[in-house]
């Protein structure tokens, strides 16, 4: 048994941290853990400034105009919290929701839906097939008093890039409306926010605009909240509420984790310094170029063809062979100082790493030889017998 | 109009921090609000550590013994996530809550259980009045199918203190499960978590425990959470399928606030360093008693007498007359350091001073002394024309 080097939470600060090559937490800037360490009154208003200055950054990331009318209602809680807050504030309770399968993420999006109690009709995909535009439209059109389709951008729990532009193109000439989880693209890819079916986006502080995780938020047109009012059937998770709370005392309703929001800013003023989300994505997509390329000389394969490559995480298949063991890989490639994920698929060996955070393609390739050294120790190298599609 | 003095957000860090005197969020240590600098991995060994030592601590803190075989659910977001969670988890659909209200967070509770579509009674108190236990068994005896009864141990609203050993034996007695809402008592006062009659005790993270705000969390019997498993109708809410998988995994379902879960386990190895329940219930009782004093002296007067005041909050009321403005007072004070927080009585002018957090007897005198000075520099000294009980 592999014993990591113990981390003491008390009171020291660890350095160096290992990077964390996982999609959200991520590796974050010193700038941006930093920034928690100041205690705001959450009635304060200095605070109230820190907030009305993260929602309007955000409103820019997603190049919204002003003229959009778009609202941004940040809320407590991962990322999955927002989520079912859009589908709770935004589908009516007698109404139903289609939802395009193709992952994880979708797959929980659809219990999510179920378990409020809204009618669902889940459209399922290969996890390694994008979801068909075509399909979405006609399961909307075959359902009776079905008002939305929601999708996830990227399967974070594969790295695939589903087709927003060409899904919201077809949902908006059905008539429907479109609740996105753009969790792990919001901040690097164009998550639509403007587009006219697109009702609600939905993202969190700790993913591609790298701040610390507990800030989900909820981008939506002003009038698509003014017409939720009194709709959503959760305190917590109402949405409209919370806007509308917000619009009057420029306060969140419930205490709101003021250490994460004042880092949030922060990582929005490095986003803004960097570039912004051009910049981002051309870096995600070096650090994505770089691990594909240091992967595939070691032999590893992807499970996803380049075409449906989100830059954001790639899977791999496992080696194959009775020497396999994902924590024993983890633990060997940890001791040289990187977090991989688990792979998410069930029927395949696999392991994910994140092309997101405070990385460079440098370190990309330095992970990847941790990745061959834990290999090596493990016996698996050379590759030949690499997994692959069956 | 005044200015408060500017505090950036983005790369430094400010100090000093004016002093919160509001419960919770609320001043915290150094020490924790650095172990918020880590960036963790949610899937790593040691972050689920750093979780099972939470839990253990919060058990620990709250007094149960293995043999009451409770168990802890920590919640990503606010506290009042967790209260709603507990409600829409342990209190089934077909089933009713009577809610024992004498302040605002009464009324929230009752609010988020009506919109989670539960049955509810309320019984209404004036809030300068305890939760009377009486009427809340005649009120659960009154009502059908009715299972539960839930209040708040201190009201965070005035500052009241209810009677909480009182209103379980009463409850217990009558058959009811009690819910308690001990956001601001936890870590302090005992919230009888191991009480036959009590199925859930709830609080968060940045309160009496002094962690950074965004972490909820629910004591409850295993056995509740065993029973109660698929009765929840929200996903993100569902403590029995959120304790399931983290006993099976040891990780949070969904991405947890990783620096956040680290703050608090710092804050509570330093509870348990500094003497746990027992100690810090003396220095709050000594912070109260030196704020009550102090306040007396000056002339202003109490909402609550002294055998309602919890050592939590105490709710004051505004001088009356012309030249009083709880913003311009506020300024005034906050320029001295001090942050106060508004009344949330609706009819009478008050305003608040909490006495939690990393402060002391001396801090709470010189907090009165920088009201003082405010209120000279109103033109509102000496406070004969205090206001009063009509």
């Amino acid at each position: 048994m592999i014993h990591a080097p113990t981390r003491a939470v008390a009171t020291e600060v660890i350095a160096p941290t290992p990077v964390l090559l996982t999609p959200g937490p991520l590796t974050t800037a010193p700038s941006v853990r930093q920034a928690a360490l100041t205690d705001w009154g959450s009635w304060d208003s200095d605070f109230n400034r820190v907030t009305s200055q993260v929602t309007a950054a955000l409103l820019h990331a997603a190049g919204a105009e002003p003229t959009d009318r778009l609202a941004c209602v940040p809320l407590q809680g991962s990322g999955t919290f927002a989520v079912e807050a859009a589908v709770r504030t935004f589908v009516s309770r007698d109404a139903g929701l289609v939802v395009g399968v193709n992952g994880a993420y979708g797959e929980r999006l659809a219990r999510l839906a179920a378990m409020a109690g809204r009618r669902v009709h889940v459209v399922e995909h290969a996890w390694n097939q994008p979801v068909s535009p075509e399909r979405l439209v006609a399961a909307l059109a075959s359902q009776r008093g079905f008002t939305h389709v929601a999708v996830v951008h990227c399967e974070t729990s594969t790295g695939l890039l589903n087709d927003l532009p060409a899904i919201a193109e077809a949902v908006g000439a059905a008539g429907g409306r479109l609740i996105v989880d753009a969790m792990s693209t919001f901040g690097a890819l164009d998550v639509l926010a403007s587009h006219p079916a697109v009702q609600a986006v939905v993202a969190a502080s700790g993913k591609c605009l790298e701040g610390l995780p507990g800030v989900g938020f909820v981008l939506c047109p002003e009038r698509a909240l003014h017409e939720a009012a009194g709709q959503c059937d959760s305190l917590s998770l109402d949405l409209a509420d919370q806007h509308a709370y917000l619009q009057r005392t420029g306060q969140w309703r419930f205490t709101p984790p003021t250490h994460l929001v004042a880092a949030l800013a922060a990582a929005l003023v490095e986003y803004g310094r960097a570039g912004g989300r051009v910049s981002r994505l051309a870096r995600y997509q070096a650090n994505s170029a770089a691990l594909a390329s240091a992967a595939a000389q070691l032999g590893l394969v992807s499970y996803l063809p380049p075409a449906l490559q989100a830059p954001i995480i790639h899977t791999f298949y496992a080696p194959s062979g009775p020497g396999w063991s994902f924590n024993y890989f983890y633990e060997l490639v940890k001791q040289r100082g990187f977090i991989l994920y688990p792979g998410k698929l069930t029927l395949e060996e696999t392991f994910r790493v994140g092309c997101i955070g405070q990385v460079t393609p440098q370190t990309m390739r330095q992970a990847v030889r941790a990745i061959g050294q834990a290999l090596q120790a493990m016996g698996l190298l050379p590759l030949e017998a690499a997994g692959g599609p069956a």
